[in-house]
């Protein structure tokens, strides 16, 4: 889905995603666990959980936004130069089908990297007991990369 | 904002919004509070919560789109007839401050209602101390008013 | 629909919007005329145009997209600096009743005006013979103030 | 990039498609020409046209906005049945780079096929006079088939 390989700016890339992964109460408070961190590339997951659905008793738009506005940020982040804090400018999100599972994958790439903007694009799964994978959304998020603001990560 | 003014097609408009947003366990979870219901016009507000912050202490901006998302959705649906679901299809937010502040209010507008699809516009605003708010999201949001799906509300 | 009123960076701020919109060689093509141009306000309208049109005869969704794009992008110029030029980073359309009409207009306003980053709403009328106003369109647009490219207006 | 291959629901698809395009006046117009056409895939592209640049003699954002809605909407109109004409519910899109070439492609797909509701997916590139391609804006795009209007294709 992406144009090219990307080569991350900073060795330390994966432990700095991590660990501002790690700064993110939302993401500790919905479950969400990150899984893979590649240069342009993360994927993060969580199982169903109660207190974060909508009327009908599916995941919550909103918790499928946030998570997948996580994934991206940090796919984004993970291209970035140390002195760079990641910011979203703005997302789009569709949903296709309701977010109904045992267990939710978000998986987000870098689509253009640039040294202020990144484009980048989010899908999110619901994961049936028998392993089975299902569209549940799409999103694309611009990230904007902030220098000397005081913020990090 | 709007076009024109709205005619509820249900007469207990009011009372099924309520009794919708009462069943999002999402809202509950983060403290969300549905404070005004009007045809087509939805607000809703929550304190600040570190369970739901990003990783430089502001108010998630999945948590910001959550709320607004919600606040969206309740006012299409109180626009819909007895047999109609509000389903999200899609939305797209604009974050232009950072999430700061004592308290948060999040108003949503319908800006055009269709009998299949509607359009709505959000607005989020960070509350200081000192009673100033100051906006930090803009959301346009597309709703679906699904029936016979053997869901309701 | 602004948070506040607007205070322009440059003093002919109109003459360099009305030069910078006749250089848009697409919107004379399309018969767009500029009208209004204010501090974080900018209006165009254009008639009806059979070769801009769809295969159901109406005015095509990129016709509305684009002179909606201009609108915005001048919005957000009229509050530029002089050493900056405009470049759309992104926007979103949703479109809420076919373009049929005599005439159409085109309005746009800064939202949150930043540094580097601005944004701006459009809305799109159809112009009916008895002069009433219908909406067809609405658009939010991020555009970007960029310095030191070789390119200005 | 899609989920699934898929299955359309007229044989004639492809003659559904090229002559309901023969009716955009717009695409004729701005000199577009239909190239590819698949079930839930369609690609078309222009050459540079001088008539259809912004200020700074790009490509202006609207056109390439244009045509990536139409090819968006016949690859979605690829996969409807007889009794449907489509409609472009929304889109967002995001400008990556400047549309400087001699030819531009416009690829789109369908991500999520409903009866009702249809999410697609486009690229545009800028193709130069050796060949190489570079990416200058992605659209996503929500469809609806739309029955019993009095309009076809």
């Amino acid at each position: 889905m992406t144009e090219t390989a990307f080569v991350p700016r900073c060795a330390d890339f994966d432990t700095r995603v991590r660990s501002s992964f790690d700064r993110q109460a939302m993401m500790r408070s919905m479950g969400a666990v990150l899984d893979e961190v590649l240069p342009g590339h993360v994927s993060i997951s969580m199982p169903y959980a109660a207190e974060f659905t909508q009327q009908h008793g599916f995941l919550h738009g909103g918790a499928v936004a946030s998570v997948l506005d996580s994934a991206c940020g940090y796919a984004g982040f993970s291209l970035m130069d140390a002195e760079s804090a990641v910011l979203t400018v703005e997302f789009k999100i569709n949903f296709v089908a309701p977010a109904q599972g045992q267990r939710f994958r978000f998986a987000a790439d870098v689509i253009k990297p640039g040294r202020t903007l990144i484009l980048t694009e989010g899908r999110a799964h619901a994961l049936a007991e028998d392993g089975s994978a299902r569209l549940i959304a799409t999103m694309t998020a611009t990230l904007m990369a902030v220098r000397d603001r005081g913020i990090a990560g």
